[in-house]
């Protein structure tokens, strides 16, 4: 029996990890979850799952709640992440949370022994070193749930790091990837939300589209593998089928490939080392792949320039997207801003080499005010 | 120190090996070899590598052979074949025989303890069964060199076989892939020759071209992997940079990519469990996939027949091939006829289920001698 918690359980990645886990309730057990502010979706999942503990986005409902599923426990905001990050059962830590709020809950549970399984790329953008150090430190385990990651982990897991010439992540493009850059100017946030090949949540939809996620992920990519950033390529890849592929030195290449469905990754993770029985299979097509343009995409090489330099500078770029991504969907700001705001916001910042996670989650908080602050219309 | 044999050193894969092997001399010592009948290839050979046994075409030149490299002990014929292979240092025999002559080769040679890297796919076609126990009776290693068996067990290592779905060779269809089986009617043997990806020997590219390479293939990995034939597919891949895939049963699949350079799966054979360095390496630009077209390529589906049939068929199939190629090369018969002659001797033969090592041998000569006499016009 594995015990499981998911943090986001009522996102896309949260509700498919439900989804996962239902299938196989011999195998699973669903410990704690945090919750959305939609009540409806939230009484589906308690009704469906019988958990110890759950985390609500306000207090606001907390009775309500208390009294219609007596034996649950409910916290609630950012102090209810980290009881139930906290909670004092081991097992799998699912994080699915959006953005920066991963960061802390994903700390205090590994300090507390979970294994983590972990969607949230912000994480290890802003904290990748004391993230890792943590994990060494209390012998847990970091199992990706990132589709590119998983595929580079399935790949790499049995090879020897020697071997490796480079690691390649593959990258659609996102909504408006055979747009130019002058034909940006006038897109919406609507046609920005049509992903052409997954059907995720709004930030990571309008990451994809600036191509901020694939900038994400190197740097994920780094903290998880080990690697040095000139050994971490991108490709373009319209069909994402091929999701990672590991180049060796000998001349060979292994890929791995599967339909566009995030369960897959979610339960190659909660499944390690085993694999799950799964009834959708890929069918070969056709595949194409063209080089990286990092002048059509600069918010990648910015990516790429941000891992290197390390520190603080990852925290700034991943906090000025965060909150540029919140504008744009707002209304607040056209999608070129985006990549405007986070440029700014790195260009002004002196960096800081060795931050301590309070400085992080200091700077973190303040570069998003401070952009929301400037750029809020309303 | 790695020994090396190399049975059929003169020929396309042998002279790759050659290759490979000379450039890490401190890691390879190449011990044994057999040559062709063209003495300036051989001289060549053997002023490069100091071997110490030497098997000739025939006994005509051995006196001009004996004389020129007095520190070579030198042997001929299919008696010198087995000294070679039977040869007391123990050490890794590259089996790159052309055809059913490499199949008693390779048997002494498990018997003395060597292991063996595997060119020569008639060998498993014939005798999969006998071969694979000799294997395990006497403790030896079979290290695929063909591409698509490379590739397919560099991604098998490190997996559990429960996990499998199914494995998928691809095949380039040869020189006609795009021609219709009407326009198979006027097909000349110098079109035949050439094929798309690979530069390889006469018989393999006239395989490639019947798609009955695909077929011997196809029980070369029912022997070296153990899976049921069910669970072999082939897939049409015009490019050759996917050679092998495995699809597993959780909806993802793992690829094994290179460039059409067969020193890159003989090195790895070589190198096992290490992995050389080269130079030549992929760039990912476009790969199709169509669904093999059995009615165009008949000659697969009769080797999956042949192949669960097993017994004596896979080596009447065998034979049937290799002097219908033989046949066609010397231009006695048209591209389709070997397709008549092949399908012809399986229909006319009559199965034995369990058959010796000297059933398989006998069989295979008398068919081969029976379609060479009745076609044979001079």
């Amino acid at each position: 029996m594995k015990l499981i918690y998911v943090l986001g359980a009522a996102g896309s990645i949260g509700e498919q990890t439900l989804d996962v886990i239902s299938q196989d309730q011999d195998l699973f057990q669903l410990v704690g979850i945090s919750l959305s502010s939609d009540r409806i979706k939230n009484k589906s999942i308690l009704d469906r799952f019988k958990v110890e503990i759950c985390c609500l986005r306000t207090g606001d409902d907390l009775a309500f709640y208390e009294q219609t599923y007596p034996n649950v426990r409910f916290v609630s905001g950012d102090s209810g992440l980290i009881e139930v990050a906290s909670y004092p059962k081991k097992g799998i830590l699912v994080n699915a949370l959006s953005g920066s709020s991963g960061l802390i809950p994903t700390m205090k549970a590994i300090e507390s022994g979970k294994d983590i399984a972990l969607a949230n790329k912000e994480t290890l953008v802003m904290a990748g070193d004391l993230v890792t150090q943590a994990v060494r430190k209390y012998g847990v385990k970091l199992l990706p749930v990132d589709s590119e990651h998983s595929a580079l982990w399935q790949v790499l897991k049995d090879e020897k790091i020697d071997d490796v010439k480079k690691i390649i992540i593959t990258a659609s493009g996102g909504s408006f990837r055979h747009l130019t850059r002058a034909e940006l100017q006038n897109v919406t946030l609507q046609d920005a939300l049509k992903h052409p090949n997954w059907s995720m949540g709004a930030k990571i939809t309008i990451d994809s589209a600036t191509m901020m996620n694939k900038g994400l992920e190197v740097i994920e990519a780094h903290h998880l593998f080990g690697f040095p950033y000139h050994n971490i390529e991108t490709i373009l890849h319209d069909e994402s089928v091929v999701h990672g592929l590991v180049a060796f030195k000998d001349g060979t290449m292994k890929a791995s490939l599967s339909v566009s469905d995030m369960r897959i990754p979610i339960a190659y993770a909660l499944y390690y080392p085993n694999r799950f029985t799964y009834s959708k299979h890929l069918e070969l097509t056709h595949m194409s792949f063209k080089p990286m343009d990092f002048n059509r995409f600069p918010l990648l090489k910015i990516a790429y320039e941000v891992g290197i330099q390390g520190g603080l500078l990852p925290t700034v770029m991943n906090a000025a997207n965060e909150a540029a991504v919140k504008l744009f969907l707002s209304g607040d700001i056209s999608f070129l801003e985006i990549e405007t705001i986070i440029i700014q916001s790195i260009q002004n910042y002196k960096n800081i080499l060795h931050p301590t996670l309070e400085d992080i989650i200091l700077t973190d908080r303040w570069i998003q005010k401070e952009i929301t602050d400037r750029y809020r219309k309303r």
